[in-house]
């Protein structure tokens, strides 16, 4: 037994890896591409995983959207944050269901929705932004995928201080990540993860040498990760020819108690 | 308010990013390092990030171990999942809260780890492997954890099917995974996610023209990730001199809806 | 004392590091940019280095050209090598002044032009290529070069054999190399190297599969090569966001002496 | 016909493509390894590419030592270059018969072999090192593959200035080669390359910020370059599981004519 499509929710229509259109369905509209136009009609009612003829007669299969597929398609202000440093924040700093995390640099929303999708049902993801267009755009953003309540999104400075206190993770994704060592040092609980994802190395290096000043974390690691994606078919399998070099460099340190 | 420190429980010891001990804490008992030893009795009652002096005179950092110190530490008969593979699994194939997931291949249990904490407190990992001894070790170190109540360990061979119907994700690391494709598209519920660990392309090459020649699954993408680690220190950031270079290749599908 | 440029030479105009053109110094032409017209006649009888104004007051800097800089704007009717894998030819199969070098698979003679640059004065390359049309281009663009003096372009197919004997390297980049190993064997010297270039993996197994049914070689390393270029500012320094993911596999192998 | 091995000269004997020893062949003299000892009188007079039995029975090919394999074996009080970085330096700062190369930092002299190597029998390199310790076993390693005729080693430093004029490359193996900016300007001609190789992201910072402060180079690129080598067999093609994950960032320039 599965799930069918409802009139009102989102589809992927999926012609191949590269060509996939996130789609709202609409009773008696049509989704025009390269490849002739859908009814939507036609996937209401069915369920996942089905193909849907185009009026030129080619096959789109169609899906639900994956949270990558939703975010991938979010209104983007910002830059976003990737599978690769997404998955690798999620794992390395413990962050899974009951977790209350501090994300400050909310942009799009992208990381924010992961962050919601993994604390759900018992945790909270407390999301500033100094912005208050992308607090608006986030939070359009986190109601399509229907993530929104596990959020409470602040228009404010993290360079200023944060209300949270015993927060779990705190992630930062800003220009100047040393000025908020303090206000992420007076909210994280002891042994709490601080994570920030920085594009320059000149801004790791700054921070690094802030956090050492502070003396209030230890720094575990500072990484670059990769993905590099293959066209696999017998005889003609190779990596495909440009890939991604560099998203940002990603630094965790852990609280450390100083007043015992 | 922190939690403190029990008896009985794990504790990380963190002399520097490299060196670090997971230790269980008993009262009376001595932990002994190549910087002395520590009374472990130190640490009994004291929050996280508090220093224990050894009796060197070095400090040592203590922290309740993250579940990545904790698999980093598993007893491992088999070669394990890194961070990088996992956090993208997790994000790619939608792994989150709730999801029921088909492991075959569970090895020490370090993935079979990561998708127990993920998919909690709702959903089920069901672990297949065909080595007994696995299958035992994969319990110790998940009962360690205390993440067992979330998963199904089961002796068998996923290649001769498995119990399990309408599967949001099915993850295998094994040999022949061309073998798997029919019993996993059982058990997938449609547009579930089949994802593939191999080491070698060899698998790769044969697992994708295997499931064109099945037409039950897209495939969305194949790849391989890379993390690389910086020593920074202002005047003197820089890569680390080795890295690792190869794991293995990922390959995610979906599962079609043919008898539609 | 440096040269001056004279009319009829090539001139390199370099507005900044993407945006270069090479230019043949013609008296009373004008070259056209999207910064302006830059009078030809400016450039001759001046030296290296000098900053030539254009018509729209914008500074182009006018170099001799390097070797890559000529490769870079050839005639391409083939995908061609690029300098990392051009360079590590170079250092690992030991090629210098006096080498005698046998290339299949000449293609637009990138590679070609490099080996030339090498050999010289004393080297030869013995250059086949099935296609008369890339023999015709190679020979265009090496004569552009000053290099076609040490180069013998022969219309030719390797998997049938070459008229060369006594060659220290043999350099492959064609479809199917495992169809010219033992042409290989026979044209090159005990010990001499064989390098093959292959875009797909399957390719590389095959060649590696025939070479030791064959028994005539050692291989000795089988690698691919990257380069990742920044953008270098005090306080903005990264990564360029993408690069070349791949462009193909080098095998390294050598004859060994079968009959003795 | 090819060459046979003479006494006094160099063997490589290759057991495998890591197990690789540089021996000096001497009447009479015994080569131990773990795989048992060969006789080198069985290797004068043969041809390369031979197998030698040891006295354990196990084969041994016997090859002239490419130039890197010479550099392999060198005597090395510093950290050297690898193929990957020696190769690009040689294709884009165009260094071939008959160049004129400063370099600076000469250490055990590997870069200084492959550019003596390349810039023969016309060029020379005119190799400067502050240390006497260096400039001593850089001159027994050039003496060693009998490229010491064509260079010039000579103590000194090259912050406070070098001897040569009209330079074609200019290459700096220094902690502070911004120190030799100038000094490096004077001695390279109207257009010459100026290359730097840098361990840290910070050197390369500072020397950018330099070169742009001085206004005498245009800088072409900076970069980094990864080499992965690969296992190869039919159903088990992978890449090796570790790598050299950094060596040191390039950065290549081109001066101009200021005062024209």
């Amino acid at each position: 037994m599965s799930e069918l499509f409802c009139e009102g929710e989102y589809a992927l229509l999926l012609l191949d890896r590269r060509r996939r259109y996130l789609v709202k369905l609409e009773k008696g509209k049509r989704f025009h591409t390269h490849r002739g136009f859908l009814d939507l009609d036609q996937i209401i009612g069915r369920p996942e995983g089905v193909a849907i003829e185009s009026s030129m007669g080619v096959d789109f299969y169609v899906f639900k959207p994956s949270l990558w597929d939703y975010v991938e398609s979010y209104e983007r202000p910002t830059q976003i944050l990737y599978p690769k440093d997404i998955g690798f924040i999620l794992v390395y700093a413990d962050i899974g269901p009951g977790c209350r995390v501090l994300e400050a640099g909310v942009g799009s929303g992208a990381l924010t929705s992961f962050l919601a999708y993994h604390i759900r049902p018992t945790g909270r993801v407390y999301g500033y932004d100094v912005n208050p267009r992308f607090i608006e755009v986030a939070r359009r953003n986190l109601e399509r995928t229907g993530l929104l309540g596990y959020v409470e999104l602040k228009l404010g400075d993290v360079y200023k201080g944060v209300d949270e206190r015993d927060i779990d993770v705190a992630i930062l994704d800003v220009p100047s990540p040393w000025l908020a060592i303090d206000p992420v040092y007076r909210s994280l609980k002891p042994g709490g993860f601080f994570v920030s994802f920085s594009p320059t190395i000149d801004q790791v290096e700054k921070l690094v040498e802030s956090i050492e000043a502070h003396r209030g974390f230890i720094v575990l690691n500072v990484l670059e990760s990769f993905t590099r994606s293959y066209k696999v078919r017998r005889g003609e399998t190779r990596p495909e020819t440009t890939m991604i070099a560099h998203t940002g460099y990603l630094l965790f340190a852990r609280k450390l108690s100083l007043q015992f």
